[in-house]
C-alpha cells in the first residue's frame, strides 16, 4: 500500500506499542500561565505535549476549529510542521463537506496549506463531493460514520427501508464504492460499542478512528472489545491535553498518556 | 421576530426588488490582472463587485473555503466588515459540523472573529452538534437539506423504513424540533426542484437558501415554481463574479446580476 498515512501510522503503531492518537484541540482559557507569555502561546502548549508524548502517540490530531476561532492559522501550521519534523504522521480534523468545486478548495486548505497525511470528511453530500478528497491516493480519509455526540443517533441511526441504518450504509459505502483507491478510514464514536462492532462486521479490517475516551467517557474495555482485530486508532484529546493546569503540565499530560495506552494494550493484548 | 438577518434581509428583498444573493466564491486565478497588484487583491475583487451589486443583492454569501485555501483570512474578515458597513446581511458559507465542545469553536469562529449574521451548518451529527449555532436566536442557521451537487441523493434520498427520505426527514426536524429559536432556514439546491417542491410542502413558509442557479444549471423558472410562497434566497456565485476576466469584470458582474435578478422576477410575479 502507497499511503504514506496508513504506513507510517502502522509502523509507530509496532514501534511504540500504542494505538493512542493524541488530539490537539487546544482552548486559550485553559492554558498553563507559563506558555502564555510566549509568542505563540498554542504553538508553545502543543510544543510541550508533543514532546513530552511522541514516544507514545502514533498520531496527532489537531483538530482545526480550536485554532481558527482564535485567528490562529499560524499555529496549525507550526504545529503540523513540528509533528512532520518527528516524521509523525498528522490527521487534520476538519470534517468539511461541501460541492464539488468547493471541495477542492477545503483539499488545497488541507493537504496544500497545512500539509495534512490524513483528514476528516463529512459524507452527507455524497460521493462526487468527496472526491478531491478520495482521488489522492498518497492521502488518508477518514469519513465520518457514527460520531461520538450523544445526539449522533438522530440521523446516523435512522432506519432505511432495506433495514439497514444510515451509519451502516455509509460504512458500507465507504468500504467498497467509496474506497477505489484503498485510503478510506472511519470514524467511529467510542462511545457507542454497539455500532462500532457493527461497524466492524460491516467494514472487515478498515482502519477506524475512535473518539471519545477520556473527557467524553468511553469505556475502553468495551471499545477493544467491540472492535476486535481490525487496525484501529483511539484518539483521546482534552483528558491528556488539560491533565494539569500548572507549569507540570507536559509531565501530566505524559502520564495520562502512557496510562491510556498501557489500558488499551491491557485490554487488546487479550483480543 | 427579533432576528438580525432575517429582518434586514426581507427588507432588503422588498426595497430592492431582489431575492439574489451575490456568492463571494473568488479564485485566484480567475482575478482580473488589474487586482492582483493589490495589497489584498481578493478583498479589491470583492469590494468592486460589491459596489457594482449592492442595490441588487439582498444579501452576501461569502464560501469560507475559498479564503482558506488561500490563508486569506484577513480578506475575509475586510470582506464581512465592507458588507456589514452597507448594513446588508451576510451568510457565511462554512457547512460545519461536529461535537458540542468543537461546534462552540466553530460558533466562535463565524459569529464572533468574522461577525457573521447567518450560517449554514452540516445536520449530520444530530441536534446537540447544533445547539451552539441554534441556540444563538440573534443569528440565522441554514441547514443543509437536500444539496445542489449531483451525488447528493446518495445518502439525502434514501428512503427511511416510514417512507420519508433522509433529506425529508431533516426538513422536518429542521421546521420543529430544531427551531425553537425561530432561527433556521434551509438549504435546498435549486438543480432539484422536485425536491424542492417536497422540502416546501412539509416546511410551509420557511426560509430557504436555494443555490445551484448560475454555473451550476439550475432553471430559474422551475425553480421559483417549485418554491411558491415561501420565502427564499437564491445565490449565484461564479456566474457573477467571472462575468468578464477583463478590467470591466464589475459592470460585467453588475450586468449578469441584473439579468438573473429580474428573470427570477418575472417568474416570481406569477407565482
Amino acid at each position: 500500500m502507497d499511503n504514506y498515512f496508513f504506513n507510517n501510522m502502522l509502523s509507530q503503531q509496532s514501534a511504540k506499542n500504542s494505538l493512542l492518537c493524541v488530539g490537539l484541540d487546544p482552548e486559550y482559557k485553559s492554558l498553563p500561565e507559563v506558555v502564555k507569555k510566549d509568542k505563540y502561546p498554542i504553538f508553545s502548549f502543543n510544543k510541550a505535549i508533543i514532546e513530552a508524548t511522541q514516544d507514545i502517540a502514533c498520531c496527532y490530531k489537531p483538530q482545526i476549529a480550536h485554532y481558527a476561532a482564535l485567528g490562529a492559522e499560524k499555529e496549525l501550521e507550526l504545529t503540523i510542521q513540528f509533528i512532520k519534523g518527528l516524521d509523525i504522521p498528522v490527521i487534520l480534523d476538519a470534517k468539511r463537506g461541501d460541492i464539488g468545486n468547493t471541495s477542492e478548495m477545503y483539499a488545497r486548505e488541507l493537504f496544500e496549506r497545512y500539509d495534512a497525511d490524513a483528514v476528516t470528511v463529512n459524507p452527507y453530500f455524497g460521493m462526487d463531493s468527496m472526491e478531491p478528497y478520495l482521488s489522492r491516493s498518497d492521502k488518508t480519509i477518514f469519513i465520518l460514520c457514527r460520531t461520538s455526540n450523544p445526539g449522533s443517533a438522530n440521523l446516523q441511526n435512522l432506519t432505511l427501508e432495506d433495514g439497514e441504518k444510515l451509519y451502516e450504509r455509509v460504512a458500507r459505502l465507504a468500504a467498497t464504492e467509496w474506497n477505489f483507491n484503498d485510503n478510506v478510514g472511519l470514524v467511529v464514536g467510542a462511545t457507542n460499542p454497539i455500532e462500532l462492532k457493527r461497524v466492524r462486521e460491516i467494514v472487515g479490517e478498515m482502519s477506524l478512528l475512535l473518539p471519545g475516551v477520556g473527557t467524553q467517557g468511553a469505556d475502553i474495555e468495551a471499545t477493544i472489545t467491540a472492535n476486535g482485530k481490525g487496525n484501529t486508532i483511539i484518539t483521546s484529546s482534552r483528558a491528556i491535553l488539560f491533565a494539569s493546569p500548572n507549569s507540570n503540565f507536559s509531565e501530566a499530560a505524559r502520564a495520562v498518556a502512557l496510562k491510556t495506552r498501557n489500558e488499551i494494550n491491557r485490554y487488546h493484548q487479550s483480543i
